[in-house]
């Protein structure tokens, strides 16, 4: 069975991917996947998603140079939610911090 | 502020939530909120989730006893994910696995 054919995608094509740290096992940042995106994620090993704004897949670090590299993929007890265990190259945030959950202005307890 | 309208929630009116095990910094599960199941997660300090399948809110471990102690919760750059760190009582997955990423089964690479 294709691997994409276990995952239950939502009704737009896409299943929620919690991305973290391999060696810190901290979680970096949350992104989507589409088939495609999952596909080229097991077979590069590099971290690829689904942009739903710009509608279209995204490597990350295709510009930034903040690229994943890949260790481990699992899906939850349901198939609905991915996990992906990656060697993070440079911040994991667009906007300069090394998680998406970092800085205090984010923390709401 | 209302802590809620800082979070952007989706069509759906949820946002998601990835649950983190306080001490040993594991992904514990995947659930969605929205804006009251935050507030009571806020206020309570119990994990408080919104169930799709059924249509309600759901406060974790209310039948299994698996309660979740919240310690500690923040959204990322986009504020449309949340992080929340707790100390889990029991198994956090409903299929008896400490978390619901857990099982060879569930690996994909």
């Amino acid at each position: 069975m294709n691997v994409a054919e276990r995952i239950k995608f939502n009704d737009d094509g896409l299943v929620c991917a919690v991305v973290v740290d391999h060696e810190s096992n901290d979680v970096l940042m949350v992104a989507w996947m589409n088939a495609e995106a999952l596909e080229l994620t097991l077979t590069t090993r590099r971290g690829t998603y689904f942009s739903r704004s710009r509608g279209k897949l995204w490597v990350k670090g295709e510009t930034s140079g903040h690229v994943q590299h890949v260790r481990e993929v699992r899906h939850d007890c349901d198939a609905d939610t991915l996990l992906v265990r990656v060697v993070q190259e440079g911040p994991a945030c667009h906007t300069g911090t090394r998680t998406c959950f970092d800085t205090d202005a984010r923390r709401l307890l």
